[in-house]
């Protein structure tokens, strides 16, 4: 018998109660024991009195440990006060499934030492890639490669604003109202839209991946706030397509990581990824690229990872041991390789600029066809490494003449 | 320590003992174990006097057992010997690892029956899927989902050749031709063109994902030898690929299974997945969609499952319990459900035949534009289910004035 306390009873919280009664009697059958929920953690008891499980519903977190307990499953979200209860039970020699990607990219490393410590196990397969199995495929299946990068769409929520404005031509606000209406987006999407979302979870990726800490507040984040409707139409004349995508990359000591609009080219694999879908590419050296696609959020979803978490823990009991290593990660703001941007330059001098550019990139090729403004410049350049990109662009904005300066990478596949 | 036994040293031997000799360091930092080869067995031992490991050599199986040794990786292929290979490993309490879809799909139940009975484990991660984590993904998890049904593109060597006809427009011969001089096919391809290769690791997946076990030979094959240019440009005039699909669904207590070339969708996920890469994608009643693409063979990749196998082994001694179910699965010839499917049919008289499917279908429509063969009516038809499909095509092979039918069905997503 295997004894679990669920802390919240949200959305992920009901969606997990529901499938451990689902499948109580199939998971019998296959690992020999029997799952039971022995309290449920909620703010406000009153708000939960309809639901099925009302009768194991208290608001005291004594009363989670006072019971006996093997499993903790955390899905409250945020970081306080779960980060303390969670402390508490792996103190308490309690295991761990937790669905938090904040306290996971801020706590992770002192959770999981704090887990090792006391000879139980925390795992937290959900807070990436939400329904996809991602973490244990990296880190059990592929554990014979070194993973050279991850190229992933990590947040259901803009891509699914990102996918509305380009399918229908809507700008941002409006395909945020939209994502707001239909519940993929929330009342402060700051998080989401801002891309601090994608950066958490790229980080626990990353972290994990090159095995050296990545702290999520030195990846570069942008977020999609800026992007119009004429980037799109840009973007579209050439076969490509705008996503948010959480990148990050190896190369000897140093660690490459953003997370920024990209232009990707329209039926690349990430290209076509639509509406709140999530993706991850990972590329391994001897597994060469591996793409894994599914829902990134959603209470069944979710669920689904935080029960397979669940099973894991009944089946190894105290065998595995992950740790974060104590090493940090050097941090790197630009990627030093040569690569390709979409610019797009405000200014009333277009001559002036165009010369500019065109004598200073390896290569550029300015749109005439497709700028209908006539205040600006819109080019496609290629230049050997980020660094040079950004020192260019500092330099053309201080000229009198340029006001504003947008640019997009590009990833051809 | 952890002493490997590799049985076969080719191309995927060649690469097992690469990747474990580049990771070991890394892999005792992250497990604690050292890995050691004890033994390669090979035909010839002549013919690896110039490898890496030629002083572990050996041509007699006695010598394998006779040292010490924690995990057998089986990676001869074909059924025997390793058949009696492995099942000698198993009694000897030995855990294996192996790639080989033969045997799994033919004896899969009574070797882990046997690893059973002797507490130790056999993993086969490579058999399905080469490189891409799938079959831990699936098990471990996926667990808390009841798997609906599964689309996959299983065999590299097939989708290589239909590439090929789609992009080069060249006949099925060529493209085999090419393939089999850039070694994506053998000089005896029949395996993988008639479809048998893709059957057997269909039959491995079904039976874990439905947990019921499931015949290969039960399961309708249908491979690519018959599929033309023409096939293609007709497919292409309305905006699909031909793709050969491994398609299994689970419905009540049936499961209906088959390996045919499907018409998909240019665009779509399985539409997309070109040359040698595989994919597979699970629809639980949890998660939804999920979607996994990697290569399906190859030295290092099939290697890199390999190695994952090897470290759960190690990880989890003794722990965990796979067995294939006793029931056998009812394994449905038709698919039950209302379908969509392109036919061309060989005739003189072309009026009657229109005529008689235009009545007898839910939806026909008869392409004319692009047939361009006098002697053919070529449609796209809608009908209940396959069952009616079939019979009205035995019905129509009756009458004198029709010669040949092909079809294929179609996924739209």
């Amino acid at each position: 018998m295997a004894s679990i306390a669920v802390l919240g009873y949200g959305t992920v919280g009901t969606g997990i109660t529901e499938l451990i009664t689902k499948n109580r009697e199939r998971f019998k059958k296959i690992t020999g024991e029997e799952l039971k929920i022995s309290s449920i953690l909620v703010r406000d008891i009153e708000k939960h009195r309809e639901k099925v499980y009302s009768n194991l519903l208290t608001n005291n977190i004594e009363d989670i440990f006072r019971k006996s307990v093997d499993i903790v499953v955390e899905v409250m979200g945020g970081i306080d006060p779960a980060y303390e209860y969670i402390k508490r039970a792996l103190k308490l020699k309690k295991h761990v499934v937790t669905a938090n990607k904040d306290l996971i990219a801020e706590h992770g490393k002192e959770l999981l030492d704090l887990a090792d410590k006391n000879g139980v196990t925390l795992n937290f397969e959900a807070s990436v890639g939400g329904g996809i199995p991602i973490l244990k495929p990296l880190m059990e299946c592929l554990i014979g490669n070194e993973i050279k990068n991850i190229k992933a769409i990590l947040n259901g929520t803009t891509n699914f604003i990102l996918t509305k404005m380009d399918k229908e031509d809507l700008s941002y606000e409006d395909a945020l109202k939209e994502a707001q209406q239909l519940g993929f987006a929330e009342a402060n999407p700051e998080s989401d839209v801002l891309g601090y979302d994608a950066a958490r979870k790229l980080s626990i990726l990353s972290t994990i991946a090159y095995n050296e800490k990545l702290n999520w507040r030195d990846i570069v984040t942008e977020g999609i706030t800026q992007i119009d409707k004429e980037d799109f139409k840009y973007a579209r004349a050439h076969g490509y397509n705008i996503k948010l995508l959480a990148i990050s990359s190896r190369e000897e000591d140093k660690i490459y990581a953003a997370v920024k609009p990209v232009m990707v080219k329209n039926n690349s694999q990430l290209g076509k990824v639509e509406n709140e879908l999530n993706a991850i590419v990972l590329e391994g050296d001897a597994v060469g690229k591996v793409l894994f696609t599914g829902k990134g959020a959603g209470m069944l979803p979710t669920a689904s990872s935080v029960f397979g978490d669940i099973t894991d823990i009944i089946q190894n009991k105290n065998k595995k041991v992950l740790r974060f290593n104590e090493k940090e990660a050097s941090v790197q703001k630009y990627w030093n390789n040569s690569s390709s941007w979409f610019v797009r330059i405000k200014t009333k001098a277009r001559i002036e600029v165009m010369c500019s550019i065109a004598g200073d990139f390896e290569n550029c090729h300015i749109f005439s066809k497709y700028a209908t403004n006539p205040g600006e410049v819109v080019a496609l350049v290629k230049c050997k490494s980020e660094d040079f990109l950004s020192s260019k662009i500092n330099k053309l904005l201080e000229l009198p003449y340029v006001h504003e300066i947008k640019r997009f990478s590009i990833i051809e596949n």
